[in-house]
């Protein structure tokens, strides 16, 4: 594939620049039957929409979604969802002196080098609006799995830059603009952006996302373990630079008898492994941590060239997150869920026959 | 794809068990025109195989090459390319209790519970054995991009559980059995094993993987990004729980000021990316790292159930890695070289036409 | 692949129902630096739209394609092109009868049967409308393909009904509304066209289409020859039930020294094979001919069931084609472009290296 | 993919060169569960190997088929199962001077031309030879569909180059070395198939291969439709020019009142449509016509180039099938086989929940 589809049988194909027409996607191979409507889809949506708090960009988009086809009387039909959502709030003048220079750590100069041409008006197809339509996607296969399985996708930072977020409860995380579960830290968390915007740097974050009631045996031995396409999904949203399942780094100084999850009738002790062993899910829940570098629009003069070589000094003004890891925790759950229901169906339709008489083991511990 | 198949474009579809008659792969979509002999896989095979130190399984397999097609008279000619390895040394004796029982940490569960039925023996299909058909797969790959652009990939081992390896020189990797870059640490690492196979336990380890020359331009926008596609080749690698590009979770407190890789007309000045910028290649050193679990098959005695679902206690007896990440240098080498090919392939088929005036930046800091 | 997108590089993913909000589809993988607007588009999409003749669906649509993404300034960046077309004339009311009954000869019991819900309105997803995206997905494919080869894609009835259409010239395509390569039949044509609406039947046509200066190399060994995958482009087109290559079903009576096309230095002499030998392009003209059925939709009575299974007489009445083979030359030339650039980018991925001493050979007789 | 592998989720990577070590093929997908050993495979193989009548090739293949994976005490498990043929015939000193000509009609042009490089040796790559693994894999998907549905696959010939071959029984089929469904033609076979050895020349053959017992639902509506991927998967065959579905090329003439099947409460009165509607099964037996042409490998002298281009006349010695077709129905009757097993899992995939009240009608008319 020509690399903008995700997924092979609940596939989605995103289309769009971040200051183009239109943004969106087509889902292909959602099970028919299904209630649908843009209701289901939308507060996803405004989740992870821009401008809900002064930390993030304060671009102004609805990000109001139309599904265009797909959808029968309410119910999806098992052809293809279009979903589209209009840009808005296009103010390219902003971005005028980007055109023609490279910001560090930026995709402007890996583009340029790679087509040849590009769009540079906030970022063009590089842009983290193009998560949005993912958003939605990811809406729809939440939808579906909740209603067959009773999974639950739960996401939620757990760094912010240099400050650590203990978890205290699920609850909190849609309380805060930081989709923090610890309500205690939110004003440290307020004055370390605020500082940061006056710096006019950018800094990173950690985010964690995971599932429960996820049914065992989704996966694939090699190549497409759930594990795998979990990484790629995740590595593959904008900003992230490490992936980690279950204990992650921390199995390196582990032993064999301490990260094994021992797993006696009563169900699993433990879940050092994240829910996923041999690359197949085990029923434990799904644990996944991310690791989100600093944003690359900054103000801070950074050295760099421009399209003809020459030294150019750089410095971003125009609206941009100084940490995009605080809209990213619906970014990451949609992932996630989008992984989940494309291995649904291919598990189903290679071991649909399939049955054991070895009971399925609990797990009482939650994300 | 049913999940057996590796690359869009250079395809290695790999096949066999640990203690099954043979063990190969497919490798579809080679250029055509590249010299090509058993004696140029072999080598990066001899790396991998059992039995090379008392520190890895005493499993004896030669693991012995045969090219069974797409080479006529030493010259590759387009046409899928079949590796086979005749399995020598299957003691399946030894796996008799494992056949009822489910080893804590093991993927053993979760194939009962997927398909209803599994070759017990040495693991079956999820046992690391399979990892051999990627090395061989890799040499390939490794010798078409070091003739193309002459791309160099190499790794090494930066942690053994508690011990820290610092870097010292990539000529050391080959002269001890842990693949370390620093000979002063290897007596405290043998020294570490030997206490470990005592105590019957095993313990998991840090591996660096990269590469010079890498063309700048690999990789798509959206989804299948260079460190999307790497991200996803690493996890798919047995054992491996955490992967990271460049910084990885060091972003997390990075300022944007920071991580951002400063580019005057005189060339990258570090390399906090990872050698990726939105999913391309920058020409920078890929950088990657990558946490591996200690083995699930162990003799210290773990709760469990077995088949009928009744409590049992797991020992595991018969010959295993104590640390899977003494032997995975060669393997993580070969699956980076099996993305980037990928990519370059995808990479020209689209842009085979671009031409840039813009100079390509160099870096000087390797790997 | 969920089975809505075609092509594997040059990908075009297809939404839409036939009385829906909107259709349209995705073009992933589009080489950049390309010009391209809509008036590129509308001219193919103006040959295949309803309503341009008696002899064909009075369905009013004027089919204006927006492009919503994917062309900067007017060139094509590499990243997705998304094709709108809203839905202007839906007269649902047309249709409800057809929701409750089967047409015998149609998709509505296969669709009811695999899916369990299904969008009535004029045939939903198993429309011809839903040509029209590809349509215009084909005319993006035909531009660069003439840029960068010269290549040329033409088609034209061959047979409408009983009548046969000798080729007399290819100006004559665009002057009549049957794209019929004679003139002079074109009075018959007609007649036979009127009576058969009287009638309330629908008929059968014979469709030929071929592409000029196709370079030699495209399509692989197998399976994914050019052919194979050009049976796979016509067959998938609505009512399609038949597809020849170059003589097609007369080979079955001729000798291989009547067959094979001789090729001395001056060039090919004969093109039996229709411009493809053993899967592989031989720059000889692709020839392509195809068997279209006649329609379902008809006035004419016949036995059925509806969806209780119980007997059911069914007439369609609303608007249709009694003929859809005779808009269907733009949408075979459309899919034949498809699968061309499709093929010249996969061959260039794995060849692109490739050089030859050997003279590429001349063809004199055009299509 | 590169084009080697056939079907989405049953998918068969094929390797292997017609005078190389060995051919065979990697099933990967398979359902687990199934009883399978080489006496299940091996029975298709006989009826397609050649050297079994004077009127076929004289290569003295045993065609022995080894099972190298996936099947663990005689069931599969659901992994990749790997097949082997070891070429045992390989007299490639008959091919010396087709190396450095071209026959025309054969692949040798455009291989050369597409790759640069060849395995003259039986045609290497482009040989019939390589049909072998597709009947092995196609025997798998036979049983599993037969054991699932009752599903069953059947081929014969229906013409010898000029000669006419009227159905009589099925029966009759592997009652003669043409697979003729008539035995009172056979006769007149032989002696055609005498007269042309002596002329040294060769001829072509209609073949039909069709399934009874298929469910309804299977294919998608576009443009994985089920009609489409049998076009790809016949198409895709050595040597076929031509594929039609049920009527094939006889709709063109034929009325809407006429062709439609009509289907009340007892079930389809008649199968013009040959199993597919909309792309979708209808549980009417599958019908498929192919055209195959006649080989180019023969003693008449023909007109054509060396690799250098000079005028050359080739003239084929060596073995060769003068009729292809002979030996062409089992191949058939697999890729039939591979194209339903494929849809039953994709469709299973995505639908898998979907009930529906109406009853599914029968079909008493067999293939």
């Amino acid at each position: 594939m020509a690399g903008s589809t995700f997924g092979q049988l609940f596939s989605v194909t995103n289309f769009g620049e971040s200051h183009g027409v239109a943004i969106g996607c087509v889902i292909d191979g959602c099970p028919p039957g299904m209630k649908l409507s843009e209701a289901d889809i939308q507060p996803d949506l405004d989740r992870r929409k821009p401008g809900t708090s002064r930390h993030v960009t304060q671009r102004s988009e609805a990000d109001q979604v139309e599904i265009l086809s797909g959808v029968y009387e309410g119910v999806t039909t098992g052809t293809p969802i279009a979903l589209l959502i209009r840009n808005q709030d296009q103010r390219s003048s902003d971005y005028g002196n980007i055109a023609m220079q490279f910001r560090p750590g930026h995709a402007d100069y890996t583009y340029w080098h790679k087509y040849g041409v590009r769009d540079p008006r906030g970022g063009g197809r590089s842009s983290a609006r193009l998560t949005a339509p993912m958003v939605a996607a990811g809406a729809v296969a939440k939808k579906w799995l909740f209603e067959k399985y009773g999974t639950q996708i739960m996401g939620c930072m757990t760094a912010l830059g240099e400050v650590e977020i203990p978890f205290q409860d699920w609850d909190f995380v849609a309380q805060n603009p930081f989709f923090s579960p610890n309500n205690d830290v939110v004003p440290e968390l307020e004055a370390y952006m605020d500082n940061l915007r006056r710096e006019g740097d950018s800094v990173g974050a950690r985010l964690m996302v995971g599932a429960i009631n996820v049914p065992v045996g989704l996966g694939a031995p090699l190549f497409d373990k759930l594990d795998a396409d979990i990484a790629y999904a995740m590595m593959g949203v904008n900003a992230v630079k490490g992936v980690e399942m279950g204990d992650g780094f921390d199995v390196v100084a582990q032993k064999g008898s301490q990260h094994g999850d021992e797993m006696p009738p009563t169900g699993f002790k433990t879940n050092h492994s994240g829910g996923v062993l041999g690359g197949i899910s085990s029923g434990q829940p799904v644990v996944v941590h991310v690791a989100i570098k600093p944003t690359s629009s900054i103000r801070v003069p950074r050295e760099s060239i421009d399209v003809e070589g020459n030294a150019a000094t750089v410095e971003t003004f125009g609206r941009h997150d100084p940490c995009v890891g605080i809209r990213a925790t619906p970014i990451l759950e949609a992932m996630l869920a989008l992984v989940l229901i494309d291995h649904v169906l291919l598990h189903r339709a290679q071991n649909g026959d399939v049955t054991v008489q070895t009971p399925v083991l609990t797990m009482d511990e939650g994300l």
